[in-house]
């Protein structure tokens, strides 16, 4: 059974609906395929910190609507180390920031926006293959979730289907290369149903590890320990999980409030690229071409900012025959992965512990200096808030 | 045979002979030991760039005739990659910026002030030992260059004296911390009679490894090539020294004009900090305290913030019965001492190349940011010119 399109975007997380989004804004019809259940893909905790260029982009797409009611736009973020805690103020320091608005929220809206438009998602496919890319005529296989055999044909495909989906091997290997780096440690995540105990989220470096104090709503916080890679999470039942919260963020004249935990997982941490973007009528945006570690909460973002240059790009090729913005995409978008992939490493590697007594050094005294350096605070404001978009 | 003074300075190197000039003024004698001949330590090639600070401290001291003469005020530096030139413009960013002017001239001007002074050095001694630190009557053993056994008694003991001096060491293991960071790679340095092919310092990141172009003068450059630690300078015969500078220093529309080596040397590079900067009567200023890796040219201007510091808190507790200056000295001291280490470490590790492909592309991504943004270019500029002493 054969499907036609003008895009196949293959992956219904943020990047794939939002990219659907713009090009039916732009006029191109497409089609989103995604291997998971909707309510799976819309439960699933992930980022929760928006830059404003997200924001903006949001915004001007129709898709601002609960984003701007309930996101909690943050002037900066706290920088802790013992006995220490800074406020960096984002807006003072650049005249950007940031908001706090979970991914699952966004991709509530994009799925609520998706559904009024009439968009055809098939969800709970599998079998997944990319084909033909190197032709005018690329397709997709896949079994639909009736356990049907079908064929979806397009003029380009997109993957937008993270570290675990097929269109990034559909690049053969000879036309691409790939960098990455593991760490030794582990993010263990929080939900807890408890209001926050700061107004900003605290980035804490601490001898027994990083940890950070977020927060998903007025009532709802969210915590993350530096856990060593590979951490079961049944050695950490819930009073150890508060207390090595409060010894991490300890601070003299401030409490942790604490509160039932709600959900606990542990995410691992690495960073990835793989490059070009694009593979002849295969482009590649989001989690697909890059992964990056989550401090200083760069995925979510980089995947809207990759198909935000893709929109327009495709509809230029597709629409009006004009092939430069697609060509220029993979360097575009390149750009601002490796400047985000070196923001992430910089922050994970500022502010989680290890072996090394000269690398602690090395991180206090950067901390110490974009504490105290209004030129230091100022690059990690425009990193953490993000540059324009195409920039 | 028995000498007494106030300050027994371990050392005759830019920080010793400063610090005896600085103590001079604040009507506190002292004696200065060194174990090379004048010959030696005036003859010894060593930086060349000097912190906004350091000039103002030299001249307010009345050590700027010829360095104000001499010296060549540059704006800033080049920092490059492959196909890429980008001039870091270090007045206009913050300000502030730096001389050129060797630190043989610096040794030389010092020399002759503290001769003019009659200041009493004696070069040539050898079996320095440092005793009784802990008590208030520390002294200093020694062979003098007669070959006699003599001590100098003093109320404090300076150690001026390097990474191999004895000073270091008089500080009792319990009593000290130390951290250390060596890098796989040294710097072949070169002296060549040729005038510089550049206006200021290129920094160039290249695939086959760092290169540096500095000058000394109109008439002699000074170059530095990333060579792998440990190796032998009869590896590098002058052409292939030529080549390596050409092809990592290459830019279209740009020649690198060459002439006569008249000094080369393989340079080893390791980060270094020991803590405190004081133990009882025993204080540690420059070398002696901490090593820097060469890149950013941090070594000297650190001597030189040291000492600032060192003799109007040696003038407080002998002249005034003011402790506070002199116990303050070494956390005042370390603050700069670990952004410098920072900072020298960072631009060491954004420019020498491994075997990485990820730290590859983060060098790049952080030199492209570097060039790109103003936050980030005033954030090394802020380094690099160097911040006021004392902060």
């Amino acid at each position: 059974m054969a499907m036609r399109t003008r895009v196949a975007i293959v992956g219904a997380g943020p990047a794939g609906l939002l990219l659907s989004h713009l090009l039916e804004a732009e006029g191109v019809e497409s089609v989103v395929l995604e291997t998971r259940t909707q309510e799976y893909v819309e439960a699933r905790i992930r980022a929760g910190i928006l830059e404003q260029s997200t924001v903006d982009l949001l915004v001007q797409n129709g898709l601002g609507d609960r984003l701007l009611a309930e996101g909690d736009p943050h002037r900066g973020i706290h920088l802790q180390w013992p006995q220490e805690r800074h406020h960096l103020d984002f807006v003072d320091l650049i005249g950007r920031t940031v908001t706090v608005y979970g991914q699952t929220e966004v991709q509530k809206d994009l799925g609520q926006a998706r559904e009024a438009a009439g968009q055809p998602i098939l969800y709970g496919i599998g079998d997944t293959g990319v084909h033909d890319v190197e032709s005018d005529h690329p397709y997709v296989t896949f079994t639909d979730a009736d356990g049907k055999r079908r064929r979806l044909d397009a003029d380009v495909v997109v993957g937008c289907d993270g570290s675990f989906g097929p269109s990034r091997g559909a690049v053969p290997p000879a036309a691409r290369q790939t960098w990455e780096r593991t760490y030794p440690y582990a993010w263990l995540g929080v939900l807890a149903a408890v209001a926050p105990s700061t107004d900003e989220l605290i980035y804490a470096r601490h001898p027994d590890g990083f940890a950070l104090h977020s927060m998903r709503s007025a009532d709802v916080s969210r915590f993350y320990l530096q856990v060593p890679a590979g951490t079961d999470i049944a050695a950490w039942p819930d009073d150890r999980i508060w207390e090595a919260l409060s010894t991490r963020l300890n601070l003299d004249g401030w409490e942790l409030a604490t509160g039932a935990i709600t959900e606990k997982s542990v995410l691992p941490m690495r960073s990835f690229v793989q490059q070009p973007m694009r593979h002849g009528r295969l482009f590649l945006a989001g989690d697909a071409a890059h992964i990056v570690p989550p401090t200083g909460a760069k995925g979510l973002n980089l995947a809207v900012a990759d198909v935000a240059l893709l929109a327009p790009a495709l509809a230029g090729l597709l629409v009006r025959g004009d092939h430069r913005a697609a060509d220029a995409y993979s360097d575009t978008a390149l750009r601002r992965v490796w400047r985000c992939t070196h923001f992430s490493w910089w922050m994970t590697t500022m502010l989680h512990t290890g072996d090394d007594p000269f690398d602690a050094q090395l991180q206090l005294s950067q901390l110490r200096w974009v504490a105290g350096s209004e030129a230091a605070a100022r690059g990690l404001a425009e990193n953490y808030a993000g540059m324009p978009i195409g920039l």
